[in-house]
Order: C-alpha cells, then sequence, then structure tokens
C-alpha cells in the first residue's frame, strides 16, 4: 500500500502552519480557493464535490480524512506533521491508504509537492499558489 | 518498501526529454550543475561522492542505479517512464528500493517534484534550476 511522502521546512512558528492548515481562510491560500466548510478538528470542507473530514487538529499534528466522491482516492489519510526545528517548523506531509500505485498516485505525489510549497509560500510571504487558478501546472491539463 | 513516485507533462517530443536525461550537458541543466561523467547506456555519472550506473537508456525507459555512497540511498533504482500522449510526453518517475520510510525519503520526496519541474522547465524553456546554486529550496537548509 503506497504513501505519498513530503516534507518542507517553513521559517515561521508553527502555530502559523497550523492556522494555515486548520482554518478554512488559510487553506484557500495555499490549496483551494473554493473550500467551503469548517477545517476545525470534528468538522469536514469541501471544494467540488470532495469531502474532508478533520479526525485530528491538534499543534503538532493534523488529520484529514478523504471521504468521498472520487474512488482512487477513498480511503485515504491525510496527515501534516509539525515540529519546531531551531529556525523552521518542519512539516512531514504523509497521504496514506492509497491502495494501488496508479499513474493518479504519481500526479497527486507532485501536485502535493507544488501545493507544500505553496503552504511554504503562504506562511512565510503571504501569497501561495492555490488551484484552480494559480497553481503550479505539472501537465498540459494541471 | 516505499517508492517516490512522481509525474510531469513536458510540451515536447519524447526524444528531447531522452537527451535530457541522456546526456550530462543535459543533466546539468536540470537536477545537478556539478555533473561528471557519461550518462549513456552502460555507462556511470557522479556528482560529489555520489555516482549512479545507467542501467538502461531507451527512450520509453531511463534506468539509473544508485552505487553510493550514501547508505540511505543504497540499493535504489529510478526510473523514468517517457510516453508521448497527443501533445506532451508524460513522464512516469519512480524512486524504488528504499528500505524504510525516514524523513530523508520524505525530503527527497519532495526536491524530487522540483527537479522534475526543473526538467519540464529546460526542455520547455531552456532554462532549468539544477542545484546547487539554482535549485528550489524547500527548507532552511536546502
Amino acid at each position: 500500500m503506497p504513501d505519498i511522502l513530503h516534507r518542507v521546512g517553513i521559517a515561521a512558528e508553527p502555530m502559523r502552519v497550523f492556522h494555515a492548515l486548520t482554518t478554512v481562510e488559510g487553506i484557500r491560500h495555499w490549496w483551494n480557493e473554493t473550500i467551503q466548510g469548517d477545517a476545525s478538528e470534528g468538522a469536514a470542507f469541501q471544494f467540488g464535490s470532495n469531502r474532508l473530514e478533520v479526525v485530528q487538529a491538534d499543534p503538532s499534528l493534523v488529520t484529514w480524512r478523504y471521504s468521498g466522491p472520487a474512488k482512487a482516492w477513498e480511503p485515504t489519510e491525510i496527515t501534516f506533521r509539525l515540529e519546531w526545528r531551531d529556525v523552521q517548523t518542519i512539516v512531514l506531509f504523509k497521504q496514506g491508504g492509497c491502495s494501488e500505485p496508479v499513474e493518479f498516485m504519481h500526479h497527486c505525489s507532485t501536485k502535493w509537492a507544488t501545493f507544500l510549497l505553496s503552504l511554504k509560500d503562504y506562511v512565510e510571504k503571504g501569497e501561495g499558489r492555490p488551484e484552480p487558478s494559480r497553481d503550479m501546472k505539472i501537465t498540459i491539463d494541471g
């Protein structure tokens, strides 16, 4: 069962990263501009028809569970571990539970890297690159 | 045994991508400026003390084997599958054979995404972002 793993270091205190991960306003600035809902623990948020439940929102660990409708992503958990190290917040990212290493998973892995760099830019500089209009394109199609 | 998977689509014919993957001059423009050696099939190239053997260099599949000295990467194979689809060359990347999902693997996964986007920029626009001086920084340290 393959996982998508990533790491970025953000030159800001963990609580600023935590805020960007646990508020809809924050998530809109680095992942998807159309997010609706509530990103605090126990709540859920949506973009398009996709729905994510916030399983955990601790300052050192944020966990989302994807609850549909894309079958290729279900069931999957997305976790962000936050750890302050001297001058930066290290973010360890994992999307687990993908059933097969299909081509879509290759795509998601590269796309997550761009969104984590977008999270870094948003927290450090105030400007991220969320989809659908400002995300970094990795193919002709998106 | 976790793998690092990525996908990019490059708006250029496969032979241009193949050239960027199988010549030292090409690799210097998107991965590492200090690469020395020969990147054709059966040969090997180096950067710093790291050595990669070119196991296969077919127009649809390029395979490198890392042969040291970093233990965290050994034994590992890096493959690039190239497939032309209408308007772009789809590159499916895999670094397999990492023994454990350690933090270094999270780092390598994100860093590979930036180098594949660098490969895309180099082939499409003539300018990549190779390390050590022009790579996209994902942490304070590199």
